[in-house]
């Protein structure tokens, strides 16, 4: 069986393979962009698989839908004093407001946990589902970074480690994060359907 | 004509109907929601009229389609030093952040100009349009209100005035308002299309 994972990134179409490798779906990357709603990660993730398939199956009209589900997924970084800014909005404030936007918005205030969060959204023709994995910690008070990772990773420090996302090796990362989590539940269900 | 606007806000309703009172166009409020997309106002604004369309003409089928046009508005205000935060997500950053976390971001810094923006889309079943009306200002460094208007009303101080948004009377801010701008250039169009 094909998944198609609709990402125009080539690492997480890896990553998904690793973790699904000894599963019955074959991954491969399909870049069909989507439209991104606002709202949940749940909601963008749902609307993105059913636009993705709609739109792959349009264009492949020949090939059996029995065989093919797609995912896309959507992260975001949650932080719980600012009433879980940025959200689903993560990847824009980061492009505007940027790390150190959050490190004033934060201050000097006491209570800085937050997590990151995945949700993967799947679509097989039939059922839309979501599966979702989290990864909790906190908000350092500056950024620190060993020149690893992006985005929020230099002000994330994951719960029971000393060192923020980019202060570790990617392996270490991907160990513990949130995407493998999610690609973790996914896996778990797909699993449970070949029992069946 | 009709001209249906797809909002759940009467209010707007209201003002649209008294911009448009000479006009052809008959205004009345259709309560459908859309889904909003990440992107521009544009983007959203788009969207959203071509939904709304579809969405009312599928469940009114004995309606000739030459007699319905569709509106839907969307806003937000534009931060300069900021990046143009909080732009299309003017809604979930009040929610959140709110003018606090706004006055914080800026701190003491003195580049406070920014600008409120409506996009109105329009579509009549052929032509996907867009209108915008901004109203340009500057970020105030304390909220001050009169209790009127609301959301990011208290910051915002139009230019060549004292008095923020939310220290004026309604009347006072609804004629110098981005979202009379936009209806006034909307009104334009129309206009232009019965001279034809």
């Amino acid at each position: 069986m094909k998944l198609l994972f609709g990402t125009g990134n080539i690492n997480k179409v890896k990553e998904a393979k690793l973790i699904l490798k000894n599963s019955k779906y074959e991954v491969e990357q399909l870049k069909i962009p989507y439209p991104e709603l606002q709202g949940t990660l749940e909601e963008v993730a749902k609307y993105g698989a059913k636009y993705v398939y709609d739109e792959y199956m349009s264009k492949n009209e020949k090939i059996s839908n029995e065989n093919v589900s797609i995912i896309v997924e959507d992260s975001g970084l949650f932080i719980e004093s600012l009433r879980e800014f940025p959200g689903t909005y993560s990847k824009y404030v980061q492009m505007t407001l940027g790390n150190e936007g959050i490190l004033k918005l934060l201050g000097t205030c006491k209570k800085r946990n937050a997590y990151f969060k995945t949700v993967i959204g799947y679509y097989d023709g039939k059922e839309i589902k979501t599966f979702s994995g989290t990864v909790e910690g906190t908000i350092s008070y500056k950024m620190k970074s060993n020149g690893y990772g992006f985005a929020y990773d230099s002000i994330f420090v994951p719960k029971g480690c000393e060192k923020t996302f980019a202060e570790m090796l990617p392996a270490e990362k991907s160990d513990i994060s949130h995407r493998k989590n999610a690609f973790m539940e996914f896996k778990r269900y797909i699993d449970s359907l070949s029992n069946e």
